[in-house]
């Protein structure tokens, strides 16, 4: 996708180095990040310089394939980059590609990968755009968190369709839950939508039920950090509590993902790990103040500690369906994909 | 309910001023507020320098007293201070009461309604903590928002159950919604915890159901805006998520009221007006730096916008039961009380 004109993926390789532009720096400020060694790369996924499931999953292969430039020991740099983050399944898949082209073919199947995930949603978009129906007046989609291009190579997962909607000249309308405590949401997807010119308004995300009580919501599409056999999907917290209420209702509730999000040795969501973070991203925040200097407040009683689980598992009994590059299959599908 | 050591009402009147507890200064520092005339009162009100329904019913009550006192216009200081707040059904229970016992008795009723919903909460309180049967293991509650002592003149109505079962002695954990966008949970219930010695974490909204899917939610008790008399129930924005999430998970879910938050001319939520509140509060954040500075941040991407509606609607199917100073009464039968 485009930023300020120039065309851009969320990962790349040159040579040794591995370029991502620095999510954490935004909405506020656009910079690329070099990481020069498999380590570097590593402590990118870790900090979350890079994030999202298709783009740790780019980045996880790019930096199994630097290990093997730089002559690391592939079963020791591998071991490192898994350790990066417990729950998305593409981070696994991408590291063991890669890991078994071994050291010569290592960076073109890192390649591969990437151009993969980009092709991957570019058609997830376009066959999500299909449930986008605006029928003369506009369509209004909820999304949560950051399932766009920046979570990806390029293109996106739940966002593919819209942005496939866009393209084909149909109205749509974006709420997009602020997605506390990281605010992928508020800082990610509104990021995306505004430089795409697609309206769209940041909602609390208490506000979700409440905007589907009222009619309001048409569609609601999310990413996913892993999908099981059994169709129940890890994707980030919150996740849960809007496909509970968007079965009371009845709003068709999808999730958009590439295969490569399926973990097939996973027989249901309760075999997933949920990655506990810090406390300290739901007890302070950082961003500008007035003059634009960035700034870290606490936002949370003082000497009060905080829980923060990074995702839940929706069940697959919520899911209306799911839309890979494959096409949209029902959940309990998933197993013969 | 006390502050370092010294007992506190949150709204009280000498003389013909009102005084309330700084609550938008809360958590991080604790002021008295002077409000000399009515339209000081108003604009406390409006300001949420005072916030919580009781809390707002009393100090509305007050608002109407000082009115009287000053000579003004009764008809429009009640117009005026009615137009302060849309939602709660305590400010317009008060204002009445106190403009229909005239000029001379106005400041004896006001004080009789803030010492009624003190009075009341304790009773809330009484019967609730019924509900808290910890047999040998810590009792585990979910809250939403404030509704706190802070909420009210004292006690508190969601969270007097909790300080009724800390003073029987009974092992509680209590879970913090954050309660996004103004965070009342994650500032006033939890500095109203930590000042109690309660156990207890905050919560991004977005964990809830994945807490209660896990089985670590024993009840959930949130406080009331306005209770319409087919049991429907008003309250802070996202209370509806969190009861529909409650419901699939069997979790009892308890809403906790004095009787004056009861709107009989209140056919059903649907008729209840929503304030929808500025949307700067879903896009700025407030709080303290590292050194202790106040400061305001941006948190969401520049130039994107926001909508901010400040409650919802929880059907009374939902609700397992209502607590009053009268009992707990099934949703259906609040119309009888």
């Amino acid at each position: 996708m485009k930023v300020a004109g120039k065309q851009y993926r969320t990962v790349w390789m040159e040579g040794s180095s591995v370029f991502l532009i620095e999510q954490n720096l935004l909405p506020f400020d656009f910079k690329i990040f070099e990481a020069r060694t498999y380590l570097d790369t590593c402590r990118a996924i870790k900090t979350m310089i890079v994030r999202g499931a298709g783009a740790i999953g780019a980045t996880a292969g790019f930096a199994m394939a630097q290990a093997y430039l730089e002559g690391a020991d592939p079963q020791k740099a591998r071991a490192e980059i898994e350790a990066t983050r417990p729950t998305a399944q593409n981070l696994f898949y991408a590291v063991e590609r890669v890991f078994n082209a071994g050291k010569d073919k290592a960076a073109a199947e890192a390649q591969r990968i990437a151009d993969e995930d980009a092709d991957c949603c570019k058609k997830i978009g376009e066959f999500g755009v299909k449930l986008i129906i605006e029928g003369g007046k506009t369509f209004n989609i909820e999304t949560h968190c950051n399932a766009g291009w920046l979570a990806f190579v390029d293109f996106g997962s739940a966002l593919s369709p819209i942005y496939a909607a866009r393209d084909q000249g149909k109205k749509v309308f974006v709420y997009v839950d602020e997605t506390r405590p990281r605010s992928q949401g508020a800082r990610l997807t509104a990021w995306e939508l505004k430089n795409e010119n697609i309206p769209h308004a940041i909602i609390p995300d208490n506000a979700g039920a409440y905007l589907m009580s009222l009619g309001k919501v048409d569609l609601m599409i999310v990413g996913a950090d892993r999908i099981a056999r059994n169709g129940d999907v890890a994707n980030k917290i919150g996740t849960l509590e809007k496909a509970i209420a968007a079965k009371r209702y009845n709003i068709p509730f999808y999730v958009a993902a590439p295969t490569s999000t399926i973990d097939k040795d996973c027989p249901s969501g309760k075999d997933i790990p949920i990655e506990e973070r810090s406390q300290d991203e739901v007890l302070y925040q950082t961003g500008p103040d007035k003059s634009g200097k960035m700034g870290t407040i606490l936002v949370c009683s003082p000497g009060s500690e905080a829980i923060n689980p990074a995702f839940d598992v929706t069940p697959a009994e919520l899911i209306t369906g799911i839309i890979t590059e494959k096409g949209i299959h029902r959940p309990d599908d998933i197993r013969k994909i």
